[in-house]
């Protein structure tokens, strides 16, 4: 069977009008905001006017660790969508939007893929409403106000060695993370070690993500810390007068955009934090509407289990005050493949052709890693379904495998199409779902806030991790302590590790053991209202490759975009 | 009277729905693309739709040399917009987009002001579209590129001392204009100089600005030269293969933008290229479809008529290929009181009360700058119209002076009182350009293609700035060689000189005669197509002032904006 591109079947796709799109969410079509055609923005007053409405079934999309090409999570996504639709539920997708970055770096697009996508995908993984850019421009008003104060007088004394606010850009841009700025004369700023992270990194992301409301974003921007001063005490973006107009910037960006699927079900497409070294998770303003307007709301976190999914329980739940019900964990033949130590893939390269042989045997060997992501979800108290995405290059066996290793888990399992079928092929993991959300739900976060710094990151470690234990550098755990003073220790945490692999080694595949996390650094986003520490060899800004995916993108003779995928 | 804030003006503007705004143009509706409910992308297949209509008048709204606080010429336009709908023609509007970064900084919004406004206003000075923003985005991934390929082997022998290309943010920030990027290690990218512009001062702008259309687009980003190899040679964007993916990425933003003015006159808001370091006028796609649309289209260039008028006739309609019919030149009281030299008018600080005490005799004294700016729209064929923009602190013996200069030099003038009056306020001086735009046009521009790069800079040097001659520094001497001998001597020059004066020293006011244009350096914008000489201290990345308006700018507890202004 072979398979139009991405973008020929999204622009094939019939659209639903967006109005009707959003009356399958209860909502009224005055509640939106036209942005182009196929695109619309989301009132805020959506989430008052269904507040009387019963809550629907929240379901996470999560994975095992991936591999560097991506499992399908968000294929998976809109897939079970679809066919919670096809059985008759009223059901939503909630996904993040894709950064420029890595749309024009090594990765493409992130719209999902085949029959299974957000449509239309150049939309999704160009400008969308400009949310992205909304984040940017706040980010670095905030840094030109920083310079500014110190070029002015630095009337807050601040410690120009102190500073912890970037500037941030959505470009893969390597140069960039790490430069001396204001160089020049006397009116060109104060010479400095500065740099720049991709926006994804920033914490005007994770603040458009994780507000309630645009009072609580108001709030959460005047709380960042942009460092500190010569005595030690830290200084915020309200005091440097930077907030009001950050939240100026942002006060179109906080409303959800609506879009649909290639089979029409509704998306809310919402922030796009990434899932390693950010938390991962669309917004909570997004999900916030969606799971009253639907039966059930499918909504995907970054990366595997340990990642996008520990910070959804412990983070993103924290703030928004949702209990999930059930959560997805996608497995391929390939990844698990992969954990099993006999076969390398490498990213932007063809998959090894003994990697394609069949081999339920290589399928079992890298099992570890999907038994651990289970525990990973157990241990929130939720559900589990294992979906197996399928590839026209897996074996009947290789499927078995799985099963196998989900039944002796005591875990829903259910191979599923959705690329080549659409949510015609994910019906059998929507059943398992359903029945997964109907079962007694005892959700729990996995730490309270009282416990300190270090017992929230050690017991992420030990238990979602499988770390035998943690190592500070002498920076870290002195910033710790810092943020422990300054009263920053009720916040959760969110590590800043690779995706790659279950420890912060990613070398290290399957379910490893005996190693300790090193904690190289630590940051505070205490506005977004989470401790930010960044384990091994970390980068908040990507480079492109040799090759970026950028150099194969254009415009054909008739102005139509070719080679985005 | 009192004048309530234009903030307050434009929330109180009753709006047509744009489907009408259209019809007033000619448009189809199916045209027509909103974002939110105010503002809508006009689809480019309306420059083929409106093909076969006649051609409206074509008027330029130009200024004498305004002080730092600006004359009101985005006002006047706006007001002579909405006085020729009052005289029975169908009229319309074109101007740029404002720059966040003046409007956080010290100047507030650009939308015009009192009942002469662009609205909504906040639409206007924030994010409108997104246009702005996928120019930082184009530029900053071309950027990348050209540090990737170095970073990558530099197949292309780049030479990493002539790299012209620079990065940008729409964001004031002095901290940025000199950098060292690519500090770390090896995996960071390599070592050097570099440092950002504003986004206002990107080729990019520059290219979406004089563009015909998307073909055109694409193909003037492929001739950008971001530098020069070891052997001398360009290298273009086209060779680094960036120029597709940045088309891509600005493929909505070549879509004008549609708004009203308070009268509910059709707006094109389109491009925003600053008027001193830049071209400093609007887009030529939008105004190929609204000089169709319409029987006046009213546009506005920036700064004085030696700035933003001189390139409008000698780069922007050389683009086009549309002819001016008449140009208006504002100018006020205070600005040519300023002119005698009396008096000293500080950007963000009350005027002197000295300058507000009745005198005719101090705008006598200052007039050389109006009479030279008369003369620099008649060095173009063109009728001037003087348009005295009143103020309430004016006296009407001052008011007469100035009219006494203008029949002096044989110009229609009038006395516009658009900014508390509205359209009905600037009927004078529709009925003069009406006449001004039906005499005989004589129209042409100041040199021909053919003429080398220092005869085009040196014709407009004394004949527009009244210089005496050009020296040129001996970097600015070898590029100027280099960019002949690579064929780039056919372009058009723009040169960057300070807005405050004739000449290209702030200090020199009224009409500056024996003094010498210094070029200090040269840039070549080949894909925007034009040769950029920069002239004594002129700063392409601004800085924020000791009180940034952004201090200012807030949600109220309704979400709603305060203290744009």
């Amino acid at each position: 069977m072979s398979i139009p591109s991405d973008l020929d079947i999204s622009r094939s796709t019939p659209l639903r009008p967006l109005p009707e799109v959003a009356e399958q969410l209860g909502l009224d079509p005055g509640l939106l905001e036209p942005y182009g055609t196929d695109v619309a923005k989301i009132r805020l007053e959506a989430v008052d006017e269904l507040a009387d409405r019963p809550a629907g079934r929240y379901v996470l999309v999560s994975a095992i660790t991936p591999t560097p090409l991506g499992e399908g999570k968000t294929t998976t996504t809109v897939g079970l969508g679809q066919a919670l639709s096809r059985l008759g539920k009223r059901s939503a997708v909630a996904v993040r939007q894709p950064s420029m970055g890595p749309t024009f770096g090594i990765k493409g697009g992130a719209a999902g893929g085949g029959y299974s996508q957000v449509v239309p995908m150049e939309a999704l993984n160009l400008h969308l409403t400009g949310d992205m850019h909304a984040v940017t421009a706040a980010h670095n008003l905030l840094s030109a106000m920083v310079d500014n104060h110190l070029h002015k007088g630095n009337a807050l004394d601040i410690d120009p060695h102190r500073i912890t606010w970037r500037r941030v850009l959505d470009t893969n841009d390597r140069e960039l993370r790490n430069i001396v700025s204001g160089l020049g004369g006397h009116a060109d700023g104060s010479p400095r070690q500065a740099g720049f992270d991709i926006t994804a990194a920033s914490e005007v992301m994770a603040v458009l993500a994780l507000s309630n409301s645009l009072r609580d974003l108001r709030e959460r921007l005047g709380r960042i810390v942009i460092g500190y001063g010569r005595s030690g005490a830290p200084v915020t973006a309200e005091q440097l007068r930077a907030a009001g107009a950050m939240a100026v910037i942002m006060r179109e960006a906080i409303k959800p955009n609506l879009m649909q699927t290639t089979e029409n079900t509704p998306v809310l497409v919402h922030a796009g934090p990434f899932g390693n070294i950010a938390h991962g998770n669309s917004s909570v303003v997004a999900d916030r509407i969606a799971v009253r307007g639907s039966e059930y709301l499918v909504t995907e976190a970054g990366f595997g289990a340990d990642m996008g999914a520990e910070r959804f329980f412990n983070i993103k739940c924290r703030n928004s005050g949702l209990r999930p019900d059930a959560a997805v964990l996608v497995a391929t033949v390939r990844a698990l493949k992969a954990h099993s130590g006999r076969h390398r893939v490498v990213a932007g390269k063809p998959l090894p052709p003994e990697l394609l042989a069949e081999s339920p045997a290589d399928v079992l060997a890298g099992a570890a890693n999907l038994r651990k992501q289970i525990d990973n979800i157990r241990l929130h108290g939720v559900s589990p379904v294992v979906a197996i995405n399928a590839f026209p290059t897996d074996h009947p066996s290789e499927h078995a495998a799985i099963r196998q290793v989900a039944e002796e888990e005591g875990v829903r399992v259910a191979v599923s199409e959705h690329f080549g079928e659409g949510g015609k092929g994910a019906l059998e993991l929507a059943e398992a779902v359903v029945e997964a959300a109907e079962e007694p739900n005892t959700f729990q976060q996995l730490y309270p806030d009282s416990a300190d710094l270090r017992t929230k990151i050690e017991t992420i470690a030990t238990k979602v991790y499988g770390a035998s234990g943690v190592s500070y550098q002498p920076a870290a755990a002195r910033a710790l302590d810092d943020y422990e003073a300054n009263g920053f220790g009720e916040l959760p945490v969110c590590i800043a590790k690779t995706h790659l692999s279950l420890s912060s080694d990613p070398a290290l595949l399957g379910a490893p053991s005996e190693w300790v996390l090193p904690v190289r650094e630590v940051r505070a986003s205490v506005g977004a209202g989470f401790v930010y520490p960044i384990c091994g060899d970390m980068r908040t800004m990507p480079g492109l490759g040799s090759h970026p995916a950028a150099e194969s993108i254009d415009l054909d003779e008739n102005g139509e975009i070719v080679g985005l995928s």
